[in-house]
């Protein structure tokens, strides 16, 4: 098989295609590799990158599959990790001059438990500075001339560039769905708590969740359930029993769903283009989506930003203090912003949002899934920013899980549409999105 | 039984005699509130009382064990409840001017628990505003010109004016175990968690823990163990399967154990002859006694604090903003000053504990628990102030077990030995406090 076809597979085939013995692991990497050095002068993805260790890992894995002893439910697949998730084979360097050349001494257990399933870890791709807002290098693999959204940068852009056809980013605002949103791939941010952060650099405990970039849904879902595993060290994950998400979307049908149209807090923030391209894709939908009447959320935007400004500044305010040449001005001003905010209104953030997800629950209750923008619209043009969060940072709160479908075009560049459903259920999400994109079929496209 | 006797005997000893029938509960509580009457002019331990209704609950309790179908761990024994614990019988006041006449609609599930063991809920205790500072009307009991201690002020007055055996009280940061100190009976903060705090009005998910008064040590551990039980709807609650503390206790021998003295970083603020007497009490000790060596604590007294004025700010700063006259001028100050505290502040105070009690664990790994003042001497002169928290708020913060035996007298009013056990072993902390007090046999007593 051709590079440029083992490139148009998604993660799935491409395993599946391993496993048969259609081409072998190094291939698949060495085809990825490829594309890098095809690439990566252009979109700059990447923080670590050494090929020939991962084609090591990538040759290691064809052994293990000659010799009989079995393949890994992600054999053979190159998946990049985001630069705050430790590797104990490459340094985990955070986006920040405070952290050059750290290596850590073991791995995440996300990174561990990829590394089990048959995973290539094949780099670390770039993320912003401790995963807040002030963007590194990489480009939109769109249009250089677009940032791709952050924190998670280089996994959505890598993915959008077939560099690896999986990764792994973090999401404390926005920084997993955004991203995938502004780069055209599908990603989701799981419910908190399903997948590990131990060996995470944490900029907000309450708030931070691992989540994932695919070629499609079948591709989320199969990472997530090689993620998917109860880790007693970190205190938001929870014990699980339940069919697998990958089970679940193979089961297929869910009937016609229930979607509810969520303009959101947000939606005068959007551009009115991506507005407009939203309701498009509702219209295709038919009598199946509704607009939802849901009950005021007060102040559930300024909720998350207290709790990330508080958590941010409980973690990264005493390194500002020893290190203040090592912080940028941007990050530096944020984080003497963080420290005005009073631990009572922390508080009653942190307090709030079992009340709120009690109202939010009844209403996803009623419905399959939540239908929304996951960005205010396509990538905007520069790099000096990567996007506004504010139609992701009230579901992080919340701690629901969040899917974005590349179903829309605007202006040339790719734009999501946000699915949400109810906490612990990803496996009856990504199927009511694999009924949208049926549904959908062809992308919305608008000028 | 003279009236008298019955008030001289322990809780588990009245019940026992409740239960062999030589005395009727409702002829026990009617000695209680004899006493009542004679004491609570001049002691003041009544937020509410209705005498009719305890006689009921005893009445009624005397006819469930004539009819044969039992009785509970607790029979017939009067419990004075702190009056920020909810009971669908009585008002629920706070000790508050905005909470006057509010009667809660069910019981807390510590009073519950109490009632379904077969206790009196004989009335509710008097508390500092909101278990805070400001004192409320309670006398010490052995000198009406002194505090009693707070906030569980009226729990611990009542069981050293023998008004009841058993009470229950909270500590957020000394409120338990300094009033018991100051009123001389046993009082004990067990492990955070260990009792179920829904019903209870907080002011600090993070710190308050209920805790016990009794007449003994084996009724600490009697009412303990009616107590104990696992509450999934209180996030500190936690699930345990170990002998009980009253059978620790019962099982007796600890063999000869190793009490470490630990002067504490709050030493220099107790009286110099609180110091002399818990240095007398340890030279009874022996050489079953020695001096700590502890490492550096850095800040922990002030890491309760912040938690403390955090907490407080978080659920009684919109309090105070929406009902300004209702709140003392001593709490408006003290959460004016606590809305100050930053949320980074409390971050790191709350990321600090776990830290710190790894390395006090170390050191209550080497001994069979530490002994301190439970205060910084006896009960102050003068009721405008319920006395310095300093030698209990780091306890509270490591949410670790403490009893306070009344074992000294200083100038002629009642003081406290403290000891502090691991977290979760109440039934070791008792059993090396027995040794202590068959040790110490006669009270030291300073001028």
């Amino acid at each position: 098989m051709s590079q440029s076809a083992m490139l148009e597979l998604t993660a799935t085939e491409a395993r599946d295609r391993m496993v048969q013995g259609d081409f072998t692991a190094e291939a698949y990497t060495q085809a990825c590799l490829d594309q890098i050095a095809k690439r990566d002068g252009e979109v700059e993805a990447w923080a670590y990158l050494d090929p020939a260790h991962a084609l090591a890992q990538a040759r290691a894995l064809d052994k293990q599959r000659a010799s009989g002893n079995g393949t890994g439910a992600l054999h053979g697949l190159p998946v990049g990790i985001k630069d705050i998730i430790d590797t104990a084979d490459m340094p985990t360097q955070n986006g920040s001059a405070l952290f050059k050349g750290y290596q850590p001494s073991k791995d995440a257990t996300c990174v561990a438990v990829l590394r089990a399933a048959g995973a290539v870890i094949i780099g670390k791709t770039v993320t912003t500075e401790l995963a807040n807002t002030t963007p590194n290098k990489t480009k939109n693999p769109h249009n250089p001339a677009h940032t791709p959204g952050g924190s998670s940068s280089g996994s959505a852009a890598g993915v959008a560039a077939r560099m690896f056809p999986l990764a792994l980013g973090t999401q404390t605002g926005g920084s997993v769905i955004r991203p995938g949103s502004f780069c055209g791939v599908h990603a989701m941010k799981p419910t908190l708590g399903l997948v590990s952060r131990t060996g995470v650099t944490l900029q907000s405990h309450t708030l931070d969740t691992v989540g994932v970039y695919g070629r499609s849904l079948a591709d989320l879902a199969l990472i997530t359930d090689a993620l998917s595993q109860y880790d007693p060290s970190d205190a938001v994950s929870y014990e699980r029993a339940r069919p697998t998400v990958g089970a679940t979307l193979a089961a297929g049908s869910v009937g016609t769903p229930r979607l509810g149209f969520f303009r959101s807090p947000a939606w005068d923030q959007a551009e009115p283009a991506a507005r407009e391209a939203l309701e498009a894709i509702v219209k295709k939908l038919g009598r199946s989506a509704e607009e939802v009447q849901m009950p005021a959320l007060d102040g559930i935007i300024q909720h998350q930003a207290n709790i990330m400004a508080a958590e941010n500044s409980g973690y990264y305010g005493p390194l500002l203090a020893r290190n203040p040449e090592g912080v940028s001005p941007n990050l530096t001003e944020r984080l003497k912003n963080a420290a005005k905010v009073s631990a009572g209104d922390y508080v009653r953030s942190l307090a709030a949002r079992d009340v709120l997800y009690g109202t939010v629950e009844r209403v996803l209750g009623e419905f399959s899934a939540l239908i929304t923008l996951p960005s205010c619209g396509p990538a905007p043009k520069g790099l000096g920013s990567t996007g506004n969060a504010v139609f992701n940072a009230m579901w992080t709160y919340l701690g629901v899980p969040c899917v974005t479908l590349p179903l829309m075009t605007i202006g040339g560049m790719p734009c999501g549409v946000q699915l949400i459903g109810q906490r612990r259920d990803e496996g009856r999400l990504l199927a009511v999105a694999r009924w949208v994109e049926e549904q959908v079929a062809d992308r919305v496209v608008m000028r």
